[in-house]
């Protein structure tokens, strides 16, 4: 079944390696079908080398795996509270890419350095609060993904398709799985620009909001007019 | 009209992508026919994957298009501002290249600080002022242009074939769409070797004037020496 | 004689080049058969790209040849002297790379700052003693093994698989050669990750030790559950 | 004449492109004959692509051409210095590498930090003298060379075979034009590790005499017992 997505999901995970953003078999992509309530999803430890569609774990909205004899990636239950709180999203994508993870491990927010950042994120991308000692011990990767809905009280998931887990790595989203590497990719070159801007620039002051406006919504929205429509 | 205008216009915008300047369809490369008055430009959005001459956009020096059913690149108005400007340039290329768009980040222009740099750019390279919110609000691609001009008051464009705009990234420019390219291939590695002297060399003294002038009319101008003549 | 651990020695040096963690004929892996008490070792100065399983020289634990033509690598007797000292470990691998030299050569252990780190690394990768010019000038390469062996003390090589020698560089193990390598990879990743996030977190403070323990044991141990088991 | 120096010349000018030490047409590496006075280099400002064993210019000790269509190098007076002054070198390598350059644009020698360094270079590796207005303006290639030879007045070429030429870049020689561009490759390395360790180690302490002399001469000269002899 939904042998469409699993082949989405799957090539969404090559992407990952294709773009070098994950080594052996870290990083995770998934996508999901809103209207069965099916997630699809990389299984466990498997090497990007070998990876098929039919390697693809198909589960529903609690967890349970309706497809695959392989287990799902030990970060299901964070991508499950994700596609739960943020109802627009169709993909989600794990990485530990190297800026995007420095920041992490630094617990510290991406400011919007630039018009590349601006192109992809409207504004300064968050990073979640470190988890508590509770938090880590029980239903750890579910209460990573609750932190991560936590930061976005009062952000749309829309407007901002990343984060940052405090110590961990980035989680990246969008429409579809690919559009969730996509933004993990462009994270990583925001990122990586943010960090050694930081050489140069200590105080690390954001574009001005006309700029941010500019560049974000001449690429989305019902006012962009950047690529062919 | 106008193919092989066409041919070395896409040529140049692959160039890009097999530099490792640019990745997705970010970026441009146009080219003019100066006795026509007309501009060839990258189409706006389109992936360097599957692009082909036909696809290359033909505009007046207007703005309007005289050949071509894509979208041309969104920054076309910057293009044309400094065709219209520098008056002896025959292409002009934009990328986000990873450090000369951090320079531009950091709205710091680059000094020279050695001969790689006087090899090819006449002195330190250099920054926009910021764009104001009016600037931003309307005709932003166009104002980009103009604030680019603005730098080059006291600058000849033949002796420094690049800008940073501040807070966004570079253009360059050259006698020809492939010699933009290679500005921008030359900015990226400057760009670097600056960021990365400042680490060893924090007040960044440019080299004297005498090394600069040896560099760069060893290889520019009617007393050059460097290479096949 | 020994055929299949001549060949996974071979092919553990070989990812080494893969991974571009040496250049020329640095670096080199071994691997043990404990029943039979031999060492299999890449030989001394030998390019990658020539290297096949006929030319891995097989050792004695007290460093005598029982096979083959070629010199054995010169650090042999640091090879030995961890096989002599950690039982549990099958393959050794040194190399120099990049990162992972530099906090070698800065004499720094690498503190965990993230969760990269803490899925193969049980807390702080250590970093030896400075060698005396006594060590130094006599037995070299055993007593680097030594001081390697001191680092341990109160801490099991089983959970923490590298190691990194003063002023020089990394040494790391594992179950089989392949592992060993794989030690090598992450470690390089890790202290990259480390020597770029001291830039925006310059105290450097470890994660907390419930998010050490979950990501360790989630995938080590009787209780992990990382993986296809 | 020469056909087996012109190949070999040839071919060290290609592995500089294989090693990611040059872009365009930069860099270039020659070789001698000692027996016969004859210096083959490569021709100025032709790319690597297209160069084959037939585009190398042979000339005299003094410069003059003796075979070849094409302009020698422009920093063949450098090199012929470089011969003139260090009698046992037979082949000199110029570049721009990255890191290299980074120091010479700082006008700083590099410390020897690790065994990295001290495997290949007997100590620090020196910067030359500013060059003064006079140096520059009238014969600027051949004044490089001698400001090179300043350098080495209580050093020898064979055990520290590569310099900084100050605000420009690296020279390096060897036994052979091959070792040239081995001695380049690995400076390269030894730059981008120092420069690196220069953030974690703001003193940049060198190592110590014993452990200096200990991996120096486990490689070079009579007592040496790396690789197979």
């Amino acid at each position: 079944m939904l042998e469409q997505l699993k082949i989405d999901v799957c090539e969404a995970n090559l992407e990952l390696k294709r773009n070098n953003l994950i080594i052996y078999s870290w990083g995770n992509v998934s996508g999901i079908d809103r209207d069965k309530g099916i997630v699809a999803i990389k299984p466990s430890g498997i090497s990007y080398d070998v990876l098929t569609p039919d390697d693809i774990v198909l589960l529903d909205m609690d967890g349970n795996v309706v497809e695959g004899v392989l287990n799902p990636s030990s970060d299901t239950p964070t991508h499950l509270e994700l596609y739960r709180n943020f109802p627009t999203i169709g993909g989600v994508c794990h990485t530990h890419s190297l800026h995007a993870t420095i920041w992490a491990q630094a617990c510290r927010p991406i400011p919007c350095l630039g018009t590349t950042h601006a192109d992809y994120f409207y504004g300064t991308i968050p990073v979640t609060a470190v988890m508590s000692e509770a938090q880590i011990k029980s239903d750890y990767e579910r209460n990573t993904g609750k932190v991560i809905v936590e930061a976005f009280l009062s952000l749309s998931p829309d407007e901002m398709p990343a984060v940052l887990v405090a110590n961990h790595g980035p989680f990246t989203w969008g429409a579809t799985p690919a559009k969730s590497v996509e933004s993990a990719v462009v994270l990583e070159q925001a990122a990586e620009m943010a960090l050694k801007t930081s050489h140069l620039k200590p105080d690390l002051r954001p574009i001005s909001r006309p700029l941010l406006d500019k560049h974000y919504f001449r690429k989305h929205g019902k006012n962009a007019y950047y690529g062919q429509r």
